[in-house]
């Protein structure tokens, strides 16, 4: 997957266009080779597609300078939070102006009133959260990297917390947008909940840069539980620990986290951060509550899993404690990079209803076998969400053809259980050709005239999500 | 306010189309005076604007029919629920073919497993909740009428529940649509979350009937909690009631329901329900969880309460009892239009931030006191949500036009303290003028972009939301 999908011809700044842009960002805007590079690089397995120049801008005004700048010359204009995207989403397919957020990383509001915070793009969410510290609120969305909040509004971002709060999409108040226009547009009030006309938010929530330039964003918090609790369990099987955590939803226990971890991925931790858990499939639980709804919470759970055969919780109650005990889930990640040495991960991004995860998940782990790939296994059970690391040796043209058809298959799996193509990566580049299969051409149509619609010009993050021109 | 706001050339079926229809509905096609008026008459206080044919569908496929048949001669086709919106939602004012979707009341599937149901648009409330009789989970929306599952995605619809389980918007999955092509597109598959391309899902919520006509639904279910517990406490002001449920919220108390009825609300139910409520600002509570649970949570709000100067607790646990004690707010509509004998009502609703609502209500009492109003104030405080019922006699012209500008006063107070000028009821006719001032011109010109692109011959709903042409 070295070579990029789509390279259409490039769509460079002009000389006096740099110079524009020179004038006014001076040392802010960057042509240098290593910040192209950096800004042309995600967490794919896509090459670098580096931009003509970098612009790191201060104001939500200076973005709006540079879409209007850009769109005088029909140059592509391509947000930037950290990089932290999978599937080539920041890459610059038609060359073009990089707009890097990081400089905009102002905590604007803090509203413990309305239960609301209102950041500039650039905040990541770790930001956010120390912000809040004192506050007694917190920012729910946690995808696992330190994203920042305007990226993980472009991709609709999820993540461990999802089963009891929401996606970003469930966070999301109002955003401040810059259009094709070079305009600043608020897509909603600070209410929390409106019928005024059509919903702008969740329209540029996922539309990963393709339909606009998210600059601010109003996030909904909530409130600290009183106490929490984590657990780790062991089952026989993955269908037993899914199904424990689906009637766990289906019994209403408000579970703040349930991950599962397949045998392999356990033995990655194991290695990664010297625990002695048991190689079987895993489920790590948190509850978050009051102690007493705790111990209810935690007693109608057991009850669960010992119907499913499950194994004895190891529990952690002190803030210490639960992040010791969770700690092989949060490095999860590395640890499995580390099965194979000099590896790198395809990572893939499923998800189903979740009546079908078990079975889906059984059939991956199948097809893993019978390919001989080396990939472990975690998810987001209760949302029927699940990810899979394809490691391969980034110059074994084989394993890497190995590890794209197994992408393949996967998404046509999720496909045939009812499920989507990503449930909180995004299209990228990767997704693009499994939309008309997902939606089905009149709807990709739809989102298309759409796109051509509030981007005539083909500006904002060409050659993603759904293009521009026809199939 | 009888005369419609927007009357633009009536766009009528030919000879040719109703033939058409006709030999394809037979008698499921109406052309009578009385099913046409019932068809062109809402809950607002606009006159009747009668389409020029009702058919009354059965299927996708039907919908699909109609829809191309009156696209080639770009007749306006308006979708019919119930006929409970209150802001002149389905007035023909350009005349067109009216779809009634009481006969598609199927509940196709319900996925206990996935904790979904799929239903046609015409299933009410009522029928999906009948039908989940057995099965342990509840379709959680609730604003008050009988509505149908397809009118409430049109609208973005809420009510008393939102508070605990969300909107309209927060319980969708997916939606099948009937385009201005008159193709059959589904929003999204089954999976409970994704970020596979633009949301179609929710532009179609709250887009009224104007971008494609919404013909099946997945909605997501909930579990019935173990038990239910309901309060009714009265206060010394508005402010007092308001700030116990923002506390409650900030301390994390699920609240199942959360509603505020001002003195003159509780004076209406006392008079209609033969009841002896004091005639203060009350809170009418719900709490769902286990009994254990109830009790902490009743503890901690009974604590709130006292805080504020709150009176003691009316409770009732059992079901009959706690239908009994909200029965007052249930029938606090109906009671309210009996404070005047022969008054119709306009229903007003505005949405403001947690912070700023109760002196939003304040500020509007006086408004109230200052022009002579009979206009009693109830509220989904959780949600910043309030409605006035300014009762006037419907023959009064200059009542009518004091409540409207009452009304217009309301809308500038929401939106000066942060807010819509509607949280939940849509825009129809009635709030088209202030999508401008709320949104700003540019926000409304990308909603106006996005109708033209997915319904460019302006069939759908024609004069309603954003319109079509400019400004």
């Amino acid at each position: 997957m070295d070579a990029v999908v789509i390279s259409p011809a490039r769509r460079s700044p002009s000389a006096d266009l740099l110079a524009l842009l020179q004038r006014r960002f001076e040392e802010r805007l960057s042509t240098s080779q290593a910040v192209l590079l950096q800004h042309g690089t995600d967490e794919s397995a896509y090459a670098p597609q580096p931009p003509d120049a970098v612009v790191f801008v201060q104001s939500t005004d200076e973005v709006a300078f540079v879409v209007r700048a850009c769109a005088r010359e029909r140059v592509p204009v391509i947000g930037f939070g950290v990089g932290s995207s999978v599937e080539g989403h920041l890459l610059a397919v038609q060359g073009g102006v990089c707009i890097d957020f990081s400089r905009m990383n102002r905590v604007l509001a803090i509203r413990g009133g309305d239960l609301t915070a209102t950041v500039e793009a650039g905040v990541t969410r770790g930001q956010l959260n120390a912000a809040l510290a004192d506050s007694g609120f917190f920012f729910s969305v946690d995808p696992g990297a330190d994203a920042s909040i305007g990226g993980m509004v472009a991709t609709a971002a999820s993540g461990t917390n999802t089963v009891r709060y929401g996606t970003m999409r469930d966070n999301l108040v109002n955003l401040t947008v810059v259009t094709a226009d070079g305009e600043v547009v608020r897509t909603a009030t600070q209410a929390r909940k409106s019928s005024a006309g059509y919903n702008l938010t969740q329209l540029y929530c996922g539309s990963e840069g393709t339909l606009g330039l998210i600059t601010e964003a109003t996030v909904r918090l909530h409130p600290h539980p009183e106490a929490h609790a984590a657990a780790v369990v062991h089952f026989p099987s993955v269908r037993a620990a899914v199904d424990v955590v689906i009637e766990a939803i289906q019994l209403g226990v408000p579970l703040a986290r349930a991950e599962m971890l397949d045998a392999l991925t356990i033995r990655a931790v194991n290695a990664h951060s010297r625990t002695t858990l048991a190689e079987q499939p895993t489920l790590f639980l948190e509850f978050g509550a009051s102690k007493a709804q705790i111990d209810e919470q935690a007693e109608l759970v057991r009850e669960i899993v010992a119907g499913h055969g499950g194994g004895a919780f190891q529990w952690a109650l002190r803030q210490e404690e639960r992040s010791r005990l969770w700690t092989p889930r949060h490095h999860a990640y590395f640890a499995c990079l580390q099965l194979r040495a000099g590896c790198r991960s395809l990572t893939t991004d499923a998800c189903v209803p979740l009546s079908a995860l078990a079975q889906c998940i059984d059939e991956t782990q199948a097809d893993i076998a019978e390919h001989g790939l080396l990939a472990p296994v975690f998810g987001h059970v209760g949302d029927g969400n699940f990810h899979c690391l394809v490691l391969v040796d980034p110059d074994d043209a084989a394993q890497n053809a190995a590890a794209e058809a197994f992408s393949h298959r996967l998404v046509q799996r999720a496909l045939r259980h009812g499920g989507t193509s990503t449930g909180e990566h995004g299209v990228g580049l990767h997704k693009m050709q499994y939309l008309v299969e997902e939606h089905g051409a009149q709807a990709v149509g739809l989102m298309r005239a759409i796109k051509r619609a509030l981007d005539p010009h083909d500006i904002f993050n060409p050659g993603k999500v759904v293009g521009h021109a026809a199939v």
